[in-house]
């Protein structure tokens, strides 16, 4: 058996871990006034106290974790488990991150100072991000932040669509926009369009099926999400035309999913921390948007929606990229390209995953990436213990045959 | 002129300060070890010294705010202004709260230990709030978590109403539930239900007018905001019937804005951090559902528009409700009584806010709660020499005369 190994994206991940962002920790000198902690120190305490819970040093326990017998209880890392974290289990990540104090008066008010529901100091640090990582274009263009790009996507679609005239009954000629993406697709937008029953915008499944009729008077808005969720492909728009629009979901145009080209640079790009840091539950997304127009109207539905986005996790947000922009972001990135991708050479061995997990060796199967079952993907952003012991059992295997 | 001051409810304020929630400082023990910060300390340093910056004692530096010449600009208090607030206002609010610490790894993924996006111990702790403030009747009823009340007013518009048949054209029987509120109402009522052109629902303005409709074949939805925002007053639905269904809307039924005569016991209850400890920035409501269809569709709704509720945000509002409910929260709901209702008793004195401000005196006028101007609401949760100043001018105000 022949092992190739080389970097390849990884797509589905719900949970990528921001590992190569160690916290500078300043050790504590006695009798240094300039080190004394005042009003955070008693949260920062209790967060450490909770956060010391025994846990055997393989989880952590969280102020909103269900508690035990009145302590909160161990959330293990995920190769640990049991109540004390202390059972290993085989399928492990890597775990560790940014910390952040939040005061209690933090920007209790609905808006910044500009009177925006945006932190300025959050959108130059985005820029800057992209700019470093050069996969977007963010000149001469608006930015808005969502409650993830979940909140953004369906935004775009009531920023893009068209109102019906007034006591519209179905009998003028407006219709809605027909909302399309390429199967296979990502299940919110179907999910989004549908769930208003609007007379503004329709879903109407797959793009391809509307290629011949994208120049007629009906309008048309495309989701094209590049790299595509589930599959990985880089994407293009399936329909052209003055009557249709086009959603770009960038949510996976990061240097650790795929090759970063050229820095996009189209009307309407999304992303989101999600799939950047891995943060999902924060629920947070930006888009840019080219046209003042269209980024007034998307303003106003996230004013509506939900007045603009939570000013804690913007502050989170700040905190996380600011860190992942350190050593110009080559820590998460460079980290993030771990990924193996193993091929079984030998003819009999058509079923490389079967091959490998009898020899107790858990990949992705090749046929997810639209590859062959020759293929395997291997995680390798794990820990060290994990590593070394995939090392060994990969030797064994070579070995053995 | 004779003073009569009495407690009144606050209506219409924006924010409301967590004023009597002092964080208990631990003062730093050199060699204790049990104080030594660890992942934290940087944040906390960090936290604390952009916190520290400048600002005169009046106003504090925010992470996230727009540096002038490099450094965090000072956001000062509502009682100051100037570059380092040093200038001091007319117009002032105390400002004080509780501190919380987010590590980088909290929460990461989408959802909670038992899948959803729910943090069980926050639910506890909500639920425990209203049983102490006696405010409303939980029991029996399933909780949701929103993007302010805002986003979970939405879900209940779209939890509520049905979907149209297939290939609606119009010309079916199907209608749009009729959706009212009784004037004054809250604008984004009107916005939310407009915005998405929806054949399920439709803004029909004034209850009052749908009177005698409904006990019709037409669906309605009624939202009744109880206290009313802007004018305070106790609602009751103006439509009933089997065709009609009610959002009660009781973002102001605290006891620092009305009397808590009874706890509200309603299918359909939603509730906001905003107008209970000021934190509208957090972006964070909650409703109780009685119906376990009608919470599933709204649940539903949540997840399709924004995957849930921010951890972070989840998170933060653990920290402040704990805080209020320190001391069967007396702390936060007593001192928010403290507003002043002045009557100027002479008959000259029609315009009774002309004669306090040409004295000096700032207050709200009697006509905004529906009173005449015979009355003046004055705030008196501000700084303690806020407080004294008042007394000195009312003082000299009254040996004037």
């Amino acid at each position: 058996m022949k092992i190739h190994i080389r970097g390849l994206p990884m797509m589905w991940a719900s949970l990528l871990i921001l590992s190569m962002i160690v916290l500078n920790t300043v050790p504590m000198t006695c009798g240094d006034e300039h080190n004394e902690l005042k009003w955070s120190r008693a949260a920062a305490e209790e967060a450490e106290a909770v956060a010391s819970i025994k846990c055997s040093g393989h989880g952590r326990a969280s102020l909103d974790g269900l508690p035990i017998e009145g302590k909160p209880a161990c959330q293990c890392n995920s190769c640990y488990s049991g109540d004390d974290c202390s059972v290993l289990l085989p399928n492990c990540a890597v775990d560790s991150g940014s910390a952040m104090v939040v005061s209690g008066w933090h920007r209790m008010g609905y808006s910044y100072e500009d009177g925006s529901y945006i932190s300025r100091e959050l959108e130059k640090v985005i820029r800057r991000l992209h700019e470093v990582v050069g996969n977007a274009n963010t000149k001469g263009k608006y930015i808005l932040f969502g409650a993830g790009s979940t909140q953004l996507l369906n935004a775009a679609i009531v920023g893009l669509s068209l109102k019906p005239p007034q006591n519209y009954t179905g009998n003028h000629s407006f219709s809605p926009a027909n909302v399309v993406a390429s199967i296979p697709f990502y299940q919110v937008y179907k999910q989004q369009t549908d769930i208003y029953n609007s007379l503004s915008f329709k879903w109407k499944g797959d793009a391809s099926l509307w290629k011949n009729n994208s120049d007629s008077t009906e309008n048309f808005i495309e989701f094209v999400t590049s790299p595509n969720n589930p599959d990985g492909r880089i994407m293009e728009p399936v329909l052209k035309g003055s009557s249709v629009k086009t959603i770009y979901d960038y949510a996976y145009y990061w240097p650790h999913y795929t090759g970063i080209s050229t820095p996009v640079d189209t009307e309407l790009m999304i992303f989101t921390i999600s799939k950047l840091t891995g943060h999902a539950g924060s629920r947070f997304g930006w888009a840019f948007v080219k046209d003042r127009a269209l980024y007034e109207r998307m303003e106003n539905y996230l004013d509506v929606n939900s007045i603009g986005s939570s000013h804690d996790t913007q502050l989170r947000a700040l905190v996380l990229l600011k860190s992942v922009l350190k050593d110009k972001a080559r820590g998460l990135f460079e980290f993030g390209h771990a990924y193996g991708w193993l091929k079984c050479e030998r003819k009999e061995d058509g079923d490389c995953p079967a091959v490998l997990r009898a020899a107790g060796v858990m990949g992705r199967n090749g046929s997810v990436f639209h590859a062959s079952n020759k293929y395997v993907r291997l995680s390798l952003i794990r820990s060290q213990d994990d590593f070394d012991l995939l090392l060994r059992k990969i030797d064994a295997l070579v070995s053995q045959e």
